[in-house]
């Protein structure tokens, strides 16, 4: 069975351990934020139903929302075929964004530079 | 002015010289796949209005459908507050993933393993 038929989860980190992972807003569909995991926090995601990362900044476990409180409530996590990359389907509370943002994608790229999505 | 704030273009890619792209398809937020980018793929996506990725495993320039027809019209392209991620937001023709499905993320991952994803 091949990797994108298995009913297996391998994931298949980087050479640091790690997995992109999107987050994406449950119900709309709109993208939050991406950050990495490692097999730790995906098995903390998967068995607390909040979002677990690592930070790569402070090489440390993030449970985001720990201090904040503005917590991902998993919904449901998605592998891609090739199991290189998740989706954390999630329930935000409060802003995503570390700048206090609903989404940390408010900008839009052009040729001309950053201009703010509408 | 920080790199959250500023309206400058200024790309944050890794030590390969890149960094990864969601294509999400406009209308819908559904999330179709997650590939790479370096500075090249994306000026020319922005240039010519279909998606351009680094292929990792092929190391070379990667436009989307060039060869099976299966291209991506990008309506915009937006960047995460640290510009170390892009959303590249797309309208699909035909599917987007090389297993025929028409997004990548179609299994679902839980403590027993991936099942299809409803």
């Amino acid at each position: 069975m091949t990797i994108e038929e298995t009913s297996a989860f391998t994931p298949r980190f980087n050479e640091a351990g790690l997995l992109p992972v999107v987050a994406q807003e449950a119900g709309t569909g709109r993208v939050l934020m991406v950050a990495w995991a490692n097999r730790e926090a995906i098995d903390l995601t998967l068995k607390k139903g909040e979002a677990h990362y690592w930070s790569r900044s402070r090489s440390e476990m993030w449970h985001k929302g720990a201090t904040s409180g503005n917590v991902q409530k998993v919904v449901r996590v998605l592998t891609d075929c090739d199991q290189d990359t998740l989706i954390y389907e999630v329930e935000q509370q409060g802003p995503a964004c570390h700048t206090g943002r609903e989404t940390c994608f408010y900008r839009e790229v052009t040729a001309e530079g950053l201009s703010a999505a509408t």
